[in-house]
């Protein structure tokens, strides 16, 4: 393929050189059939000094310069990595994909799934379910009773979408079981990995709102309301009743009490532990979760703490020492 | 159905006003033709402040005095959010179920199912298994071999119990493989979430005590014993041999170390790493498990440290200044 | 059995005095009818105060001489744990196993299966997958398109090899999901446990080395690679592109942010949060990892901190009252 033609297929601006390419690869991985893409300075640097050598590049405009300046081809891009993965797609490199109903899914004949919808192997579409266009459920994905996932959705291999809710009150000596009379609805464009589970509401829904894209082992209880355009990464617990607004991210292994809210935009850092709501906007660190800034001022204070207390320790005692001194 | 035959159904005291319902609802959705439940002051005040109007509500007794004043239909029960969606269910309202043995299961013919057990599609339950009756395996969920399950249990869709401890020794350069000659016994009216793992014992057994209630994406390790009527919130993680004794709680994403015991009714917080063993009755939380009433103290004490450390230098610097002035 | 006879078939040298029994247990467990062993001079003590009467022990050197003294029959092991869970196979205790290929699962007709490859009910095996002899594959566990599993290999129940990794970049108001063009390779002698998650690589292969040992719901990400003979705890998190190298251990719920490098036979503590490079043969630990001695010191430090700032302020407030005394 040429990178004029590559061009026209990514709605991209003509490079000013031309170069042939046929394959993509990282720069690391790099040959002189190679597409490659750079994103940071460092990696363009490398470029540069001739230490790699790709028959041409996928650049943002930041780094285009000294390409350009030495003559290497190159491709302007906001997206250089999702525009590198697209372009070896269409070089017809292989990506996971499932093709039609595999026969050895189990489907309810009370389910509806519209046109163009994918099951794979062994996954379980239970009564009363529905499922839009074009989405595609994984081998061994569980979508329980009455579940209803949007189109162009992308459920992973053995998750649960609609478990119960884990739900109980003590009474008559044990923990009575609370029937959950509600659902899960996902909208469109919703992506979930592998091994995820999304349990069922109390009375109306759990629900993940379009766009947003979850990772796999993620557990979202209950009446859980997620906006769109959401990123919720590997590892992730959400307890119940929580709200997500939209575009907001929470990193691995985060988790969320009961009830609490997370901002629009806001951003929950790795194993974060959220006890309270989040402001819009901000980003949030911490064991007992808090402003990012202040969980760093104060993991560095107790970094030095031990240091400090020993000093302190000295100055007080000189000071009592004098103190005791006769005048 | 009216208030007064619900009184019966659920063996409460009758109302001493009556009304019509058709539906169940939480207070926010709720409208004239619904019964819904009340469990906190600031709920009731809405309902006493006209803002919203069920037909009747469900509420203890510490709540009902001032609907009794303000004529408002309600009964009086110790367990409103359970008695409500039972509400729901004798209203013909659905619920996540599973009937009969479906065809597309996997059962050794070697196991043993009592009358009444239903195994949804694509569950394995392997050789030797014995399920005791009225028990429910959920969709795709494993039960490996010689595990057995008591009466009246639950198990999530995906999860996997039985399968091989994690144990290992090194010997001739590499990790050797320790056989699990034991199983896993799990008592009655337990039930285990979604996608959660159980693994056998080296000898004997791990053991889940009855009434015990286990969420989704839970670790239990070989040779843990848990005792009756505890509540394991989703993630959390129980290193092998641990013991965990009857009516204590772990909440979401807490972990244990091996080995260590957690009381009788002691509760563990989110995300607590527990490395020592908790006495009973105590509730302990923090990275590093420690009573809760100290770990907030410290927390609270970490949050002041940037401010205090300053000020005590500030404080160290004057006084070293006065001792190095000429006296 | 003899105790003679075990020595042989172990290749452990023979005892002074023999014995007969006929089962495995442990301490606690044992009866005249047993072979035990012992790891920990507590527990020698038992047997040497006859709190303890199996027929005999399996010990390390270091705790032969007082059994030898007692004249209690034993043998002398380097790994007692390991060779007291073989002696119960050789006595035909039986363990979790896969016999054949199961008519339930699923595998894809491009898919090869060297001779030995066992695979339980509803196993997925995808297109072009490749797997060497001798590995097992348990109930339910999917293993997608393209992805290679080396010999001698054990795959556990539910987890799947091979899903998409979590690759999406920002574009045209939505998160645009960036195809996975690479697999995921196993090499020989790997064992994962049960509801764990390994994704395929962006370009090359998400990669595990040779002899290393896998635990449940661990998630491993696309483009890591980990080295041989490394230990992965339970719940573990490893985020994109990290590098494990050879020999590593990774405590329960540990989590990697993305990018970094844990140093050959560095040891990462539980719940450990990795946010920067582990140097080789260290030991990692606390909620935002560090040497593990730092972090004792730390938390230390902390848990004292409440009193030692009260103790600080007294002194301050102290001096402050004398500075204002007229002098």
């Amino acid at each position: 393929m040429q990178l004029t033609e590559l061009a026209h297929h990514l709605h991209l601006s003509l490079p000013t050189l031309d170069a042939d390419f046929s394959d993509v690869a990282p720069l690391h991985g790099s040959g002189g059939e190679d597409l490659s893409f750079i994103t940071e300075r460092k990696w363009l640097d490398k470029v540069l000094a001739g230490s790699v050598r790709a028959a041409a590049y996928l650049v943002p405009a930041e780094l285009a310069e000294p390409l350009q300046q030495a003559q290497i081809a190159h491709l302007v891009t906001a997206t250089p990595a999702w525009h590198i993965a697209t372009t070896g797609v269409l070089l017809g490199r292989h990506t996971l994909n499932v093709l039609g109903i595999h026969p050895s899914a189990s489907i309810d004949p009370s389910a509806q799934l519209a046109p163009g919808v994918c099951v794979a192997a062994k996954a379980v579409i239970e009564a009363q379910v529905v499922i839009g266009a074009d989405s595609v459920i994984h081998a061994g994905a569980v979508i329980q009773q009455g579940v209803h996932i949007g189109a162009r959705c992308i459920i992973g291999s053995n998750s649960v979408i609609g478990f119960d809710g884990f739900g109980y009150e003590y009474a008559q000596g044990r923990h009575q079981k609370i029937p959950h009379l509600g659902t899960v609805i996902i909208e469109d464009d919703v992506e979930i990995g592998a091994n995820s589970t999304i349990d069922r509401a109390r009375f109306g829904a759990t629900r993940i709102g379009s766009g947003t894209k979850i990772d796999n082992l993620v557990q979202i209880a209950h009446n859980v309301e997620i906006g769109r355009h959401c990123l919720i990464v590997a590892q992730v617990g959400i307890a119940g009743s929580c709200r997500i607004e939209d575009g907001a991210i929470l990193a691995g292994q985060a988790g969320l009490v009961p009830h609490v809210t997370i901002g629009r935009g806001a951003r929950v850092g790795a194993a974060t532990g959220v006890a309270g709501s989040v402001p819009a906007g901000s980003t949030w660190s911490g064991w007992y979760g808090q402003a990012h800034r202040d969980n760093m001022s104060q993991l560095a204070a107790v970094r030095a703490l031990p240091a400090f207390i020993k000093k302190v320790q000295a100055f007080m005692k000189k000071w009592e020492e004098k103190d005791q001194q006769p005048g």
